[in-house]
């Protein structure tokens, strides 16, 4: 047995969240593509066939009530909360992060007033949120401009009204400073609106103690609630009588039962909701959310942490240098839960880990990108990860 | 026995759709809310465990090329296609009909240019329609005029950009004359924007051959597709290449995975796609619509015609005169698949319905509203149905 391999024996013989990776279902695939999808919750199917078999099969209609689908959105919205240090009534599930993006942006520049008539938006973002802030930009008669993130304090002036912003980018791993943004944004008068599909789950996010605007993030990638599941919308609390939606579906009227002609949207969150709530797919969610009762994210971090630090320690090792260049900051306060390694033929590389049961996935056109769920992932797994890597490159 | 339920049995002896029954879930309730939440597709969960437990659970990411993850919006459109009288790559299924109602819209504005400065909704359309409208009309900078269906072709003017019109009203069960008003919309230049909520899966509707530009719909109604499965969106061929969606999310684009920062949208139906398809959901209305294979939708209508006369008919033999009266249209041509009841104190008189087993109901704040889904309400439960009522009654 070699050092490295020894040393990931000791990590996972004393590593608290060990445990957890029993409440997913797992194979012997070394799984590194969390970031993109999360496995399986063990308690997901189970959940899920009595939503299906009872709750609409039986009591069809009535589950509506009985059953908690209406209420839906703003309970698993305070399931959220926690992991992104929101206090309750502020998050409502529902929708993809796209539409939520645009809810957000649009709302923000509503709120911002019509003498601020430019918008920020990350250039480095996932394209979705920049081809969504064209549009809220077009639709608002704002100006788009996209700046790098280390350049928006430059570009903020008395004409931003907003700024969208990926905690952590989706490419290179790298973690944005929220607390810093957030105030130079603020200090500006624009509102911060921040995308969190990258960190929710698997980092401290702090939305109410940063004084965070609006926010939107996915739940399929930390917080595992499979494919395509719902995405959220964040309103801070001070802003939600201000929350002026662009998609004021009757599911945020103040009496949606009403079904009056003339709209008057719902106090609180759920002026965020828009149309029926996918209930399949929000309770596989809920049941996934189950998983953090008693997991701290403050434990996840460090373990995410030392997850990355190990797997560029054991890369550095088992590959030729030079091979391989990692795209993530060193620096912890700069790192998400990700590794991204610059490599020539990745996407033939990608293809050779994955059929040696090693799963990351490829982003184009040349980075192998490695996502660590503190959750199920462990040390062994991320040297075996390492080793076969070297072994591929040769 | 009496006659009436004589003629049910005799009803129900020749019904060629009878055995389709045995497809659902269901129980000796009488389920006469399927246009509200369809009963349960008895293919569907298994399914969904199969989705679940092997293609989430054991093929992970891999899922989304070898499930037919990412293709399921257009696939899942397709079979919708012949239901509602479209050729194949027009419609795509995701997000609610709230947000298909502002896609559609908002294009359809676009399309029609900037010397049409107003949109025509339905003044008795369901709610969530008319708040979405204004947002569009808002937004693009247009008025909105609320007007009655009937009062539409006086309203339209060479302003007129676009008209958004229900095909059957969700309170009264009138169907609107959908080719006439199509025609007559076309005739002033505008484009016409269908809500087939209440129509889809009950009756022919046609739309490629009454030259419909838009539509959107909901699934779980007529269709079955489980509570808030996704809606779809129409876009007729000829206009697909003008569609130019307010929310153009990255599954729109026409290279998802290249990740441009520039928006190039797509060929075909999938530019109104948004963002990342709610897999669970969708897969589940999969199966549903699995059950249409051998289905005649003109078959499906000749029964629900065939059910409403019978079930009005056994209500005027059932109840004192004047006791209820219906808000449904008695000609054919102008009715879809429901029943709807004034009735007074009808809040009370549904909940005492349902503690006998019948289940329609309530709209404020005068109506007890019947659906009747052909696929699987037979004759004999419609005589029960109006025979409790009238015991209700008294």
């Amino acid at each position: 047995m070699t050092e490295l391999a020894l040393r990931a024996r000791k990590l996972d013989a004393s590593d608290e969240l060990a445990e957890l990776r029993s409440r997913f279902v797992l194979d012997d695939v070394v799984y590194l593509d969390g970031n993109s999808l999360g496995a399986l919750p063990a308690n997901v199917p189970d959940r899920l066939q009595d939503v299906v078999r009872r709750q609409w099969g039986e009591l069809r209609i009535r589950s509506w009530d009985e059953s908690g689908w209406w209420t839906a959105p703003e309970r698993i919205g305070d399931r959220i909360a926690p992991l992104v240090g929101a206090a309750k009534g502020q998050i409502v599930v529902g929708d993809s992060t796209s539409v939520n993006v645009f809810k957000a942006l649009v709302a923000a520049v509503r709120m911002a007033g019509d003498a601020r008539d430019e918008i920020l938006v990350d250039a480095t973002t996932f394209p979705t949120d920049g081809y969504i802030a064209e549009s809220a930009a077009r639709m608002t008669g704002r100006t788009l401009r996209p700046v790098a993130p280390g350049e928006v304090r430059d570009a903020l002036t008395d004409r931003t009204a907003a700024v969208l912003l990926n905690h952590v980018d989706y490419r290179t791993g790298r973690l944005h400073d929220l607390p810093a943004l957030t105030a130079a944004i603020h200090a500006s008068g624009a509102l911060a609106v921040w995308d969190l599909c990258h960190s929710a789950g698997a980092l401290p996010v702090g939305l109410d103690e940063h004084g965070v605007d609006l926010a939107v993030g996915c739940t399929y990638k930390y917080l595992n609630g499979g494919p395509g599941s719902p995405a959220y919308l964040y309103v801070r609390k001070e802003l939600q009588d201000r929350f002026d939606s662009p998609l004021p579906g009757w599911n945020s009227h103040a009496e949606p039962f009403g079904m009056s002609p003339a709209y008057t949207p719902a106090p609180g969150a759920l002026r965020g909701r828009v149309g029926t709530p996918d209930i399949l797919s929000m309770l596989a969610l809920e049941a996934a959310l189950e998983i953090w009762d008693d997991v701290s994210i403050t434990a996840v971090r460090a373990k995410s942490l030392a997850l990355t630090d190990f797997f560029l320690e054991c890369v550095a090792a088992c590959t030729e240098p030079g091979r391989v260049e990692s795209l993530t900051p060193e620096a912890h306060d700069e790192r998400g839960s990700q590794v991204a390694l610059r490599c020539a033929d990745a996407g033939k590389v990608m293809k050779r880990l994955i059929e040696r049961g090693v799963v990351g996935d490829f982003r184009h056109p040349d980075v192998l990108r490695f996502g660590f769920t503190p959750l199920y992932v462990g040390f062994g797994e991320v040297e075996r990860a390492a080793w076969v890597l070297g072994e591929v490159l040769g």
